[in-house]
């Protein structure tokens, strides 16, 4: 469950027929692109996107990603996806997201994903100051 | 052009990260997905969402499509969709599309696609009315 | 580390440039995909694939997936996945998989993908008998 | 059908679960994909790879595709991309693709990717020589 003391950026969208797969549900290597909007959403609505983050020659990297999987979506289903920062550390951020239905609320996946931030020739780099103070709430 | 006399349905959204590729735009095969969820958005506004329609045992097939490339997308940028009927014959459909930039109003990428309806056994069906109507307007 | 006392299944392949992102290398939702290709390889070596036990009524569902990035993959570059059962239970599987640049050995990403087998309904069923025997080396 | 006067490079392999849709075909989408796989193939075998190309500073930009889909493939299908040039001006090629089932050889999808070659900066520029070559034959 999302924490009620961290700041939760929430992005509803509809499931693509392309998402789904031969089970006739999303294939669930898709989730990790669901958190990946969830993440850019989340910079967005904090001031900052990632666009504008990564031009200014810093680059989040994914060092690892975990996700449980509860209850399939299918095409057209109104899905919602909250992100929130789980961990942040001068050099490495764990984002936390839950994706639930929209309109049923049933919890769908959870996960987890873990990052380092580099710079354009890829040496690790410290969280930018305006990113760490994101996760004071 | 979107045709002044037809009806057309636009759809806005971001072009997610990993719709990118090496060369830093929209890597040129996600339009075919654009296009889709311009036809979906449509078949929704319209009042009959293609979800509802495949359930009742008719299935729209891509027969063939047409892309033409103006300027690229990026991360991040905020595009629509329009999409309108080009074309309706009993047993076949072509929607057009136009998806533009949505703050510049810059053409990105023109396109058809067509389409036949079967039914679940792969066989040609007659296209549905509530969506032959679509054509008059 | 793949195990010495169990079966490894070894596929290799090219990156794709639709596969790359903005970074200029492998979007980390693909390896997700190259999991599930070294999957399906997998039971394809050991006699059974999986389009067929699927045909038979059988579905692995994924319930969940970790993955660890290491290093990056560029466009056109070959790789192996090496795939293996890590555990083996009457309604569970944890697949485990290793994926290599194929000319350097460089480690890139290791990961685990945990299945429950369904029937057609949706229902929890046991591993089939020829899967199960797999474990055993 | 391929041209006998040309050089027509063949690739093939097996569709992924993950390229499958909701109607357990092949997601239409990405034969937009195997067609690039053809191309990067294409290149190779011709003696300089795309990565190659485009690391000395030469990007072939896509702007056009046509796709006519004949019959659907379905998960694990060997399918095979035979690739050829159908026009070589000096700033744009045209490739042509035939996509057909490795072990029926029936005809899955045909098409053609209209493509100009620009720097790193946007700027058209002349199809390098090497390649001029490969429309002779």
């Amino acid at each position: 469950m999302p924490p009620v003391d961290r700041y939760v950026a929430e992005t509803t969208f509809r499931v693509r027929y392309a998402e789904t797969d031969a089970m006739g549900i999303v294939h669930h290597s898709n989730y990790i692109v669901f958190f990946e909007l969830g993440r850019s959403h989340y910079a967005r609505e904090r001031g900052h996107s990632y666009a504008e983050i990564e031009r200014s020659g810093f680059i989040l990297v994914v060092s690892g990603v975990q996700v449980r999987y509860v209850k399939a979506a299918v095409y057209e289903d109104l899905i919602t996806v909250k992100t929130w920062i789980a961990e942040m550390k001068s050099r490495r951020i764990v984002f936390a997201y839950e994706i639930v239905h929209a309109e049923t609320s049933d919890l769908l996946v959870t996960g987890l994903t873990d990052h380092i931030g580099v710079d354009t020739a890829g040496k690790v780099k410290i969280i930018p100051d305006v990113w760490r103070k994101w996760s004071e709430g």
